[in-house]
C-alpha cells in the first residue's frame, strides 16, 4: 500500500463565530492510499484550537510505513500500528482510517454502511449550524436554512438568552444547542435549559469545561433535556470516565481516529444506553461522507460541514430537506471531482 | 373493568381523494375502560371500504365481557379473548387494545413507549399526505405543508405521471408514493418507479391488488426503490405469506388489532429484515398517539391523521417540523379535551 498526501484549505461561505473566536477557513490534509489499482481517499481536518496543522499531519504521515502491510482488509491491525506511532494526532490518524475503509470497501464493491450493517433508511436528519451573531444576522441566517428542519445554535457567549429567544421567535424548527464549554455557573445553566425546554430544543452539548465532570453530573440529574459530551469525550476510553456525567456523546472521526474506533464507541455507548450524536469538524464531503456511513446508528447528526464551505473538491452524501442520503457508491460514497494529487 | 363507548364522526379539513373515491368524513368509535379510578381511552376508525361501522363496532363491543378480567396488566390474555369473540372487527379490537395500554400504563405511571423500550429520540418524521388532485390543487396543497419535509403522494389513478411530475417540479421535499393497489401492469409500474428513483422518492406502497403477490415479488426483484405492503399485510400471520414479495410492511393499529400485535409484527419484521412503516387510517390524536409510541422502531411514519381533521377531541403527540414528538404523559400520551362519555 502506498500513501500520498496533499495540504488544502477549506474556505467558509460565511465567517464562523463560536465561543473561541471567528474563523474564515480551516486547514485540511487530503490523503490517498493506493493498492492494486484501487485508491482510497481520506481527510484530516485541523481546526486551529485542536493543535494539529499541515506540518504536524505531514510529519505524522511521513513516519508511517504502510508498505509493511499486505492486507488492506486488516484495518484493525493497521490502525493499531498507526495509533502507537505517536500520541495525539487524532485527525491525521483519522485520515488514514478513512482512506483504509474507502479502499477496502472499494475492493469489496461494498458501501461502508453495508460493511457495518447500518440501514441507510434509518439515517437521521442533519442539523444546520447557526454561529453566534447579532439577532438580525441570526434571523437572516435562519431564513437561509431553507428546507432544513433542524438547526444547531452555538452558545457560550454573553448574549445567550438573547440568541435563543431570537431563534425561538424566528422559527418553528427543532434546534439543538452547543455551548462549547462556554458556561461556568450550573444554576445559570439549569435556568437556561428550563427556558429551552419550553422551546423546540432537542439537546444541549458540552455546557461546561471538558474537565468539569462534577457540574456536568449534577446537571445531568437536574436537566429536563439531554446533556451531550463533546470536548469531554474524544476517544473510546473517555466513555468510561464521562458516562456518569452525560446522557450521550458526540462522536467525531477527527477526535477518535476514524471509523474503526467510532464504531467501537457506538457499540459501547449503546450498551451503556448513552445517546449518540454523530458530528464533524469543518470538513469536506470526503470525511463527512465517511461519518455519514455510521449515522444510522445515531439519534442525531450534525454533519453540515460540506454545506458551510465553498470549495468542496469531493462529492458524496446528499441532504434532501436535511435528511442524510447515502450514495450507493462503494467505499465511503464520495468521489474526487478535481485532481489534487498530481 | 368497565367498558363504555361513544360513536363520533371525524370531519376532514379537505375532502380526501384516493384510488377508491372521495370522502369528507370518517366514522370512529371512542371507548373508555375504567378500573380503580383510572380511565384508558381507545379509538376505532372505520373507513367505509373496510367493512366496519358504528353499528358493527357497537355490536362487537356489546358482546365483550371484560368484567371477567381482574388484572388490567394481563393485556395479552384479554386480547386473546377479544380476538376470538368474532372474526374481523380489527378496528373494534384495536380500540380495546389501545384503551388497555392506556389504562395499564397510567396505572404504572409510565409511557407506552417506555413500556415497550422505544427511544423517543429515535421517532421518525411523519409524512404529510397529498390526495389525488389536479396539478393546480396539488401545488397549492404542497404550499400548505409548511415545515413538513416529507410528503406522501396518493397514486393509482389515470394521471399518475402528471401527478408525480407536478410534485417533483413543485418541491425539493422527500416524498413516498402510495398506489393503494391501483396499478395492474408490472412493466408500467417498473417504468414509473425508475422515473421516481430520479426524484426524491423514498418508497412505493402497495402497487398491485392485495392478492397479487406474484407481480409484487417480480417488482421487488427489479425495483430500485423499496416496495412496501399495506393492504397485502394486515395482521401478524400475513407477514409469513407476503415477506417474499415486499421489502417492508405498513403496520396500522386498525388493521392488526392494536399495539400488542403491532409490536409482535415489528419484532418479526426486524427478524426478517423487512422495513417498517407505521401508518394510520383517518384517526384522531387518541389512536395516533398510541401508534406513535411504537414509531421509534420504524424506518418511516405516516401518522398525519390528526392533521387532516378539524374536530380532534384528543390532544397528544405533536409534530415539530414533522418530527414526531411524544408527550411524557403516562399511557398513550393523549388526553380528552371534551366530555363525550356523559
Amino acid at each position: 500500500m502506498k500513501l500520498i498526501w496533499k495540504p488544502f484549505t477549506l474556505q467558509f461561505k460565511h465567517p464562523f463565530r463560536i465561543a473561541h473566536g471567528v474563523r474564515s477557513s480551516t486547514a485540511v490534509m487530503y490523503i490517498r492510499i493506493d493498492h492494486e489499482g484501487f485508491s482510497g481517499y481520506g481527510e484530516a481536518s485541523m481546526p486551529p484550537y485542536l493543535g494539529e496543522s499541515h506540518e504536524s499531519v505531514a510529519a505524522f504521515l511521513g513516519r508511517l510505513d504502510l508498505a509493511q502491510f499486505k492486507d488492506p482488509f486488516d484495518i484493525s491491525s493497521i490502525m493499531a500500528y498507526v495509533d502507537q506511532v505517536a500520541d495525539g494526532n487524532t485527525a491525521a490518524k483519522a485520515s488514514v482510517d478513512i482512506a483504509l475503509h474507502d479502499l477496502a470497501c472499494k475492493l469489496l464493491g461494498k458501501t461502508v454502511h453495508a460493511y457495518y450493517g447500518a440501514d441507510p433508511d434509518r439515517a437521521p436528519f442533519t442539523s444546520f449550524t447557526i454561529g453566534m451573531d447579532e439577532p438580525e444576522l441570526i434571523r437572516s441566517k435562519i431564513e437561509e436554512t431553507d428546507g432544513f428542519p433542524i438547526l444547531k445554535v452555538k452558545l457560550g457567549g454573553t448574549n445567550d438568552r438573547l440568541i435563543i429567544e431570537t431563534v425561538h421567535a424566528s422559527t418553528t424548527k427543532i434546534f439543538s444547542v452547543d455551548v462549547n464549554q462556554g458556561w461556568t455557573d450550573r444554576e445559570y445553566a439549569l435556568d437556561m435549559i428550563y427556558r429551552m425546554k419550553e422551546m423546540n430544543v432537542s439537546f444541549v452539548e458540552q455546557p461546561f469545561d471538558r474537565f468539569n465532570l462534577d457540574d456536568h453530573a449534577w446537571l445531568k440529574e437536574q436537566s429536563p433535556l439531554p446533556i451531550i459530551a463533546d470536548e469531554s469525550c474524544q476517544r473510546y476510553t473517555d466513555i468510561e470516565h464521562c458516562r456518569h456525567a452525560f446522557h450521550g456523546i458526540n462522536i467525531k472521526l477527527m477526535k477518535c481516529t476514524g471509523l474503526s474506533e467510532a464504531k467501537r464507541m457506538i457499540d459501547y455507548a449503546q450498551k451503556c444506553q448513552l445517546k449518540i450524536l454523530i458530528g464533524c469538524m469543518s470538513e469536506s464531503s470526503c470525511a463527512v461522507s465517511a461519518a455519514a456511513q455510521l449515522s444510522p446508528f445515531a439519534q442525531w447528526a450534525d454533519l453540515d460541514g460540506p454545506l458551510l464551505i465553498k470549495n468542496d473538491i469531493f462529492e458524496g452524501l446528499k441532504f434532501v430537506c436535511g435528511k442524510i442520503t447515502l450514495s450507493g457508491l462503494p467505499g465511503n460514497g464520495a468521489y474526487l471531482k478535481e485532481t489534487v494529487f498530481d
